[in-house]
Formats: structure tokens, C-alpha cells, sequence
């Protein structure tokens, strides 16, 4: 029997659900069949808006270094976020995104059960620069306040997202090859910029991806190139969401993107994301804290169940990923144990024990 | 017989289909009913990359001056961009918006015909800063080229718009006492912004709409006042359109918000706009030169009309707006005179006589 591999995965509940799902990832994970020869071990790790109250930082250094020091990956449930700007408090997601170089936010959108048009796309959101550098400053004028932020754009983020793009592309055509039904046809890298208003930052991203995704290594494997105006993929994710395969974009309008493609799904508590980086994956469910259905026990872990998987994935282990997906997917088709933003009347328990049965 | 008041509009086709639609524009304000005391005047100008490419210049000093010191408003058709950065070429609608001070983008969404779900809300766009300042450089460093754009918001700006999204949802809401039938129990505006992450820009943004719709004017007439994070925003949007009133928007939000709100409601080619400063507004249909279809005679003029009807409410011309909703919309009920993007099989000449038919 082959030696088993053991990951250290970091768990940051946060706030809100957040407490509810990250226990349901882990269970998952703890849950895989021992075939597949990997042991996980658990590390317990403190951020978020809690966290800031009790102790005045949202992001303690402590998780970052045994993140960086000790851990192979790491499942990050949400927070909340004040109502109003609090002196001192920032979002720590973002905060780790950056101190870890998590440059990749991978957001895999996708229909199971019948929905109004099938849908199969990934958004691939630049995770470090853009407005998330988050340097303002404001002025006090004769005409009152005024605010200025920054917008940056670098060669060296966009060539690695867009490569990120270009080779989750090839992947995703290697998995249809090997047989798996598909709605695309070839593989396709749609970048989405607003270059006619920023000719110079949105300009740069646009140029550099184009020809980071002119390398031979896509091109040869037919991975087609396309461009859609950020205003303009955002009616068309709407209008037609079957023709996209792999959308690649600068920070912010990956992350607004991701949310419209969440709403095509039917809900956010379906999907999933990575914070990804050189060898190491934070996976985060799309969903916020949830103040409104927080301790109720009834959010949907699919998201964060997803997420674990898609980690999983990045962490090179794409067969347990696959256990989970399909484990997912069949307590869907089924359609009988679903939480309530689904339509069912289901509890976390209920489809946390359903999913574990298909393991 | 009361004295006919005249007005003098200026028109810019700009590129593409904007040539086939202005000119249904002009013809359904020549076609209204003598009764309203209304005549119009109509001056053509030039703009676009047409124009850029025959004299080097995109928005000729002709244009804007004409404008500002003859016309009581304007039709915009649309332009088209280079399919990349041309030196001296920039956008002369945004150019446009900036020197006339068109502070505002107001966009009514709202469907006619029976959609899934009813939608009937207004995007109301700051329209003169945020990363629209256009204020960009580029570094070289050693690990390549970094863009930086500045995101500049006001507060004089966020008030003015906030301001004018209150009295749009008063206006909405006196004509849905009149008897008008309405999704809406209430006057609703919501603040769209980003200020988890942007607590000093987004959250000038946020604080300032927040104070200008508590005036008393505001507050006593019952206008509810929400926010929405704009990722979440553009979830809610696809998820319950009904809920919305009036969504007011820094301007690249708001640029985006309003192309998804159009994709609710089937095609671009339904949407107007106005872009409107004290006044002054220009009327220009949401969609694009669309160069695929240019030249065939089947662009939707109905974007148009219902532009140069918004147009004519920012100059307080009411009833004459009025007029062409219910001739536009009468010919949408009807259905059947509908151009390709609808599914129907009518050219702009049918659309545009069926229309001016019914006025
Ligand atoms: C919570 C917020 C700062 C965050 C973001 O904007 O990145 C969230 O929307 C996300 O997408 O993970
Ligand atoms: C053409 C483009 C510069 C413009 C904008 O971004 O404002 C367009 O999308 C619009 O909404 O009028």
C-alpha cells in the first residue's frame, strides 16, 4: 500500500455560517474513503470581525505565520464585515490573499440539476492588485471631501492570472476528452477589461493576457482567445452564460462577475471558490456570514463542501476532489435533502449526513 | 392657443447604427401632436470614430460649443471604439459628459411585456468621476510595466447624484399615486458601493448619499433608503429585480449595473438613457454601434425613442414624454411589429411607423 500523503489544512471559521460550514468541510474531508491514501490533519485558526472585537486585529499574525509555516492549505468560511467604516478594521480575506500571494481567485460556476440554460464556466479573478491595493487618501476641499483611490495594474499579475486562465482552460478540455459530457465545444479564454475608458491599466491587463494566452502551450491546443467590455460580459453572462468556458479579470470585476454567475445557479450557497497561490490553497465558499440565518442551522455547506474540493484540486489531488464533486452532485440530482435556499427544508446536518452517505 | 415653446436639439449619430436610430429619434419628436405647444429645432453635429478617423479629432470643439450655447438638448447615438489604443482617440461621450457637467446617467429599466419577473427600476449613474477622471500613468519597474488610474469620488458629486435619485424616486412615486399601476409599495432608493473595501472613496460615497437623502424633503414623503454591496448587488439584481426602485451608483458601478438591469429585460436595444446636468440632457439609447448589424436596416429604434422621451421629461416637457412611452409601448404590447432582436422580423422603417402610428 502506498505511503500516505498527510495535509495540514489551516480551518478560519470567521463569523456568522462561516462557524456552521467550515465544520461540515472538514468533516468531509476526515470523511474520504482511505483508498485514496490521504490523511488530513486540523489546525484551528482565529479571523474576522469576532476576532477584532475581542482582541483589536482582524487577521492575528499567528494565522498567518502557521498558515505559511505549518499548513498545505486551508478552508475559510466568512466575516462580517462593521456597518460602518471602523478605525483599524480591514477585511482579513483580502488582507491573506495578498500576505500569502494567493494571486488566483478560481470561482467554478455550474448547473447539475435542470436549470433554464445549462451553464459551465469558471471565472478566474486576479487576486492582489487593482482597487484591493487599497491605497486612499482624502482631501478636504473648498467644495468639501474628496476621496482618491488607486487602481493598479502590473504586467507580472496580469501574465500569471491569464496563465492561470490559459491552464485551467487545457484542463478542463482534458477532463471533456477523457469523456465527460460538456457544453463547449473547444476550449475558450474569454478577457474582460474596460481598456476604452482605461486605456493604460485596464489596456495593460488586456495586452498582457492576450499575449500570455498566445503562448504555443494554449495555442497549439487550440485554447481560443476572445475579449468582452466588463459592462457588456456582465449583460451577456446574463444572455447567453452557456457560450463561456474560462473568464479571466482584473480583481474587482472578477469579484462582481463572480457574484452574477453565483445568481445564474440559483443560489450562493452552491458555490464555490480557491484563493490560490505558488503550492498552496485557501478554499472559501462565495457566500458572506449570513447574519440573518446565523445559528439556525440550516445554511447549505455545499458551497464550502465544493470548496474543500476545489482545494483539494489545487493541492493536486484531483481524484479526492472528484469524490467529493460527484458526492455533491448526486444529493442534488436527487433532489431530496436540500437546505432552504434551495427550496427544501433540509438542515446543515441533514445534508452534510446526506452527502457523507455518498462518499 | 398657448404660444409654442421651442426647442433646439442637437444631433449626433456618432457611428453605426446610431446613423439609422437618430434619425427615429428625430422623426417621433417632428410626429408629436401639435396639442402640446411644442415645435423643435434640430442641429446636426459630429462625433465619433468616424470623425476621429477624417479630421483627428473625436469630439470636434464645434460640437460641444454648438451644444452649450444653442441647444436645449441632445440625441447621442453611439460610437465606435478602436479595437485597441489609438493615440489621441478617447471616448466622446464620456468627454461629453464631463464638459457639459452631465452629472447624472438616469436609466429606467423596466419591462412591458410579460417577463418572468416584472421589473421596473431606475439606474441612476454618477456620470463625471470615479476611475472615469481617466487619470492614468505607467511605470516601467523591473519586474515590468505597473499602470496605476486614479478612482476619484466627491462629495459634492455623491450628493448632487444622490440627490437627484431622491427626487427621481418622487417623481416615481407621485405618478404612482396618480393612479399609475406599480410593482412598488413605497419610494426605495438604494446606495450601491464598495466600501468594505474602499472605506475611504466608497465610503465618502455611501456617508454623503446617506446624509442627502435624510433631508427632510426625502424623509417625510416616505423614501426608504437601503444599501447594496455592488458584488451583491449585482446578485440581488438577477435574483429579485422586483425589489428595486431606484439603485444610485458611482459611475463604473453604475456602468455595469446598468447593462445587467438591460439584460432583464430581453435586449439592449429596449433601454434609453439620459444624461442630464442642470438643465440640460442629452438622450442616448444604452446600446453600442453594433457594427454587425450596421447598415441592414434592423437596429431597434425603440432604445432611441424612448431616449428623446426621457430627454423631453429632463426639459419638463412631461406630456410629451408621456406620449411616446405609451406609442413605444402599445407597439411592444402588441407585438407584432418587433425587430430581430426581440424575435421579430420588422425593419427600423416598420418599427419606427408603427410607432409614430399610435402617438
Ligand atoms: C468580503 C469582500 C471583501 C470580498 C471581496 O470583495 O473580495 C468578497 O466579496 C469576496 O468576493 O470574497
Ligand atoms: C462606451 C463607454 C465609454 C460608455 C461608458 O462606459 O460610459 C458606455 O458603456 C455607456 O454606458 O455609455
Amino acid at each position: 500500500m502506498a505511503a500516505r500523503r498527510t495535509l495540514r489544512i489551516g480551518l478560519i471559521p470567521g463569523d456568522g455560517i462561516g462557524k456552521e460550514v467550515i465544520p461540515a468541510g472538514r468533516r468531509i474531508l476526515e470523511a474520504l474513503p482511505a483508498s485514496l491514501g490521504l490523511k488530513f490533519e486540523f489546525i484551528d485558526l482565529k479571523a474576522g470581525w469576532e476576532t477584532f472585537q475581542q482582541t483589536g486585529v482582524a487577521l492575528p499574525e499567528e494565522t498567518v505565520s502557521v498558515l505559511k509555516s505549518d499548513c498545505d492549505g486551508a478552508l475559510f468560511g466568512a466575516v462580517s464585515s462593521p456597518t460602518s467604516a471602523v478605525k483599524g478594521y480591514s477585511s482579513p480575506i483580502v488582507a491573506l490573499r495578498k500576505k500569502l500571494d494567493l494571486y488566483a481567485n478560481v470561482r467554478p460556476v455550474k448547473t447539475v440539476v435542470s436549470a433554464p440554460k445549462p451553464i459551465d464556466m469558471v471565472i478566474v479573478r486576479e487576486n492582489t492588485e487593482d482597487l484591493y491595493v487599497k491605497e486612499e487618501k482624502t482631501f478636504d476641499t473648498p467644495n468639501g471631501k474628496v476621496a482618491e483611490a488607486v487602481k493598479r495594474i502590473s504586467q507580472r499579475a496580469s501574465s500569471r492570472i491569464a496563465t492561470m486562465a490559459g491552464e485551467i482552460a487545457l484542463r478542463r478540455q482534458k477532463i471533456r476528452a477523457a469523456g465527460s459530457p460538456s457544453i463547449h465545444k473547444g476550449p475558450l479564454v474569454t478577457i474582460t477589461h474596460k481598456s476604452n475608458v482605461l486605456s493604460q491599466t485596464d489596456g495593460l491587463f488586456r495586452s498582457t493576457a492576450r499575449e500570455a494566452l498566445a503562448a504555443p502551450r494554449f495555442k497549439d491546443a487550440g485554447v481560443a482567445v476572445e475579449e468582452q467590455i466588463v459592462d457588456s460580459m456582465v449583460y451577456k453572462l446574463f444572455r447567453q452564460p452557456e457560450a463561456y468556458d474560462v473568464i479571466v479579470a482584473p480583481n474587482l470585476y472578477g469579484d462582481i462577475l463572480s457574484d452574477g454567475a453565483a445568481a445564474l445557479v440559483g443560489s450562493l450557497g452552491l458555490v464555490p471558490s480557491a484563493n490560490v497561490g505558488e503550492g498552496f490553497a485557501i478554499g472559501e465558499p462565495c457566500h458572506g456570514s449570513a447574519p440573518d440565518i446565523q445559528g439556525k442551522g440550516i445554511a447549505n455547506p455545499i458551497a464550502t463542501l465544493r470548496s474543500a474540493a476545489l482545494m483539494l484540486e489545487f493541492l493536486n489531488e484531483e481524484e479526492a476532489a472528484a469524490k467529493i464533486y460527484e458526492a455533491v452532485d448526486a444529493n442534488l440530482t436527487e433532489g431530496k435533502l436540500l437546505s432552504p435556499d434551495l427550496g427544501g427544508t433540509a438542515t446543515t446536518e441533514e445534508v452534510v449526513q446526506d452527502i457523507l452517505k455518498r462518499l
